[in-house]
């Protein structure tokens, strides 16, 4: 492999979200929403969450530019109660559809103490921890759901694709520790985590992905050739299923065969389905004993004995956390590799390049 | 091993609920509340859920005795929302608080569209199911969570077993297919399959447990030497840690150090927290074509190509479908083993046996 893949730039934060606002402002998008999908996207690298971020970009941008993507929609409710909506995104960029549901599910919770709500005609929108984030500066915790954007995964037994990653985020507020994140694709690996392995030239380990005759698939150039592995076998393949009846059928947004694979197709509308879960801490008691009670039992599992070998015992988003702190003072490492086609889409684009500052 | 371990009896679900309503109301549960516990248990093992069923009678009936189960208690609202509530059991059988709790849900999310109730001062109440299904009557779906009554789970890379096998279920209505039903322990094995296989004398197989040196334990009679292991490493202590603040610390139940080895303790209130979620599909357009939907997905995933060796694909919950249609028709299976203790219960509390029809 290049030593490219192995190098990486180091951008800042900021630069990094205008890079992305000026992609999408010379596609067509309008400035404003341009500069909130760009800092969701940025907020994702800065986490981390590095399938998510600005390496799907240049997919944005090629559906966009093949008419994929709706530049001008007219995001709104399709259907309502007091505590649930379900949101028709009008196939928007999918940042801006969750964005509205979640600040809904915030306003309806804090009534109702609970909120559902449901998109449809929506698109990709990034690592769902962003959105499971967003209700706990309210004193609220989220939880999140989405119908993954490609089908790698049969049923358990089957070869058919008729399932994708779906992803589970919850994130739980706590006081003086960082809430706990949890962001998980519902099986062993997201194929975000594939897509960043072959970008960075690095081979899958064993129990990623099979292939058709059930034998390990190891390269992340063959994925196609093969499909990814639920976790806990059954028990994946099952949460899978929930989850994509839960954020796809309920809301009238695609699942099954319905799914449009948009790493392969920049022009179909995807329907693509989410849909949020908040819940306020003031509708169970006193929020800032729930964030004492939530502290302490941090504080317990990670200063459990620890097996031979093992270092630290880490919270679910305690790594993103720190990333988080680190990447905003040092700025975001990006691989060479990805820089560089970065470099190539401000080209063609006719756009002021990703100032790297190192 | 014994014979009689691979022996099985056959009961009635009628005569399996009368027999647990008799032990009940022989150590002073009143007549209505030990029937309504008697015929939850019986469906647990009507649906296959051996772990949960009457196999748990002797050890609630020796916590009654204890003194360490309210027989007479008040279950009452603490708080309430629109959508939300949390009930306190009192310290009532977890079977009581729980379907107190998903009345009230379903009442709540007929208004509302979505309603989540929580509970604290519960007990174990059973397979995670039952709960999860009771909305499906009413045009709603279910999902439930639940702080396990023993930790058995230490964090990833620790040694303290400070979480529980904390389970979700979820329940879907479909049109002529039987509904999805998902009811997962987050870790690879619940603790109630680890006794079914002492009771049955049977080993488990690698991956259940480990021991304190992380070495596989496959003696079902030695797990107190030993963990549980989560789902996907990493993904399932995340899930059983979601699920228990979920369950437990939001509605002010016991999680973490707090939980109440019920295995060991017969007395010491355990303030178990389940929570309810129904969503009530009306909210969310046509209850017939979400149900159209489901079937045709459900169909596509079994007519799947299959693996080699693969046989059948099975959805999420239809094999307790099934086992709910043959065992009320034929009866329930009950391990010889099982049966014999049910015999010995009772003749200490001097009541009539469970009669076998086979």
């Amino acid at each position: 492999m290049p030593d490219s893949s192995s190098k990486s730039s180091v951008v800042r934060f900021e630069a990094l979200q205008q890079f992305i606002a000026r992609a999408f402002v010379a596609v067509g998008i309008p400035e404003q929403d341009a500069q909130k999908v760009a800092a969701l996207m940025a907020e994702a690298d800065l986490q981390g969450s590095d399938g998510h971020g600005v390496i799907r970009l240049p997919m944005y941008i090629k559906r966009i530019q093949a008419g994929g993507i709706n530049k001008t929609p007219n995001i709104h409710l399709v259907q309502e109660r007091p505590a649930t909506a379900v949101v028709n995104g009008d196939n928007a960029l999918g940042h801006l559809v969750v964005s509205k549901a979640v600040d809904l599910a915030i306003e309806k919770a804090k009534t109702c103490g609970v909120a559902w709500v449901g998109t449809r005609f929506s698109n990709h929108a990034g690592p769902a921890s962003l959105y499971a984030r967003q209700p706990l500066q309210h004193d609220m915790l989220g939880l999140y759901f989405a119908v993954g954007n490609a089908n790698h995964l049969p049923p358990w037994g089957g070869m058919d694709m008729l399932l994708s990653t779906n992803p589970i985020s919850a994130a739980i507020p706590a006081g003086s520790e960082p809430p706990v994140v949890l962001d998980m694709a519902t099986t062993v690996a997201a194929y975000g985590k594939v897509k960043a392995k072959a970008k960075r030239g690095e081979m899958m380990p064993e129990g990623w992905m099979i292939d058709r005759q059930g034998q390990p698939l190891l390269d992340p150039n063959r994925s196609n050739e093969g499909f990814l592995l639920p976790i806990g076998g059954h028990k994946g393949y099952g949460l899978a299923l929930i989850v994509g009846l839960l954020a796809g059928t309920l809301g009238g947004a695609a699942m099954g065969r319905e799914v449009v694979d948009f790493n392969a197709d920049h022009e179909t509308v995807t329907n693509t389905g989410q849909a949020i879960l908040v819940l306020d801490l003031n509708a169970f008691g006193d929020p800032q004993m729930f964030k004492a009670s939530v502290d302490h039992l941090v504080q317990d599992l990670r200063q459990s004995e620890r097996l031979p070998g093992v270092e630290r015992i880490w919270l679910p988003g305690e790594q993103s956390h720190l990333r988080r702190q680190t990447y905003a003072q040092e700025g975001i490492p990006l691989p060479a590799a990805l820089h560089a086609d970065l470099a190539e889409l401000a080209q063609a684009l006719r756009i002021e390049p990703l100032a790297s500052s190192a």
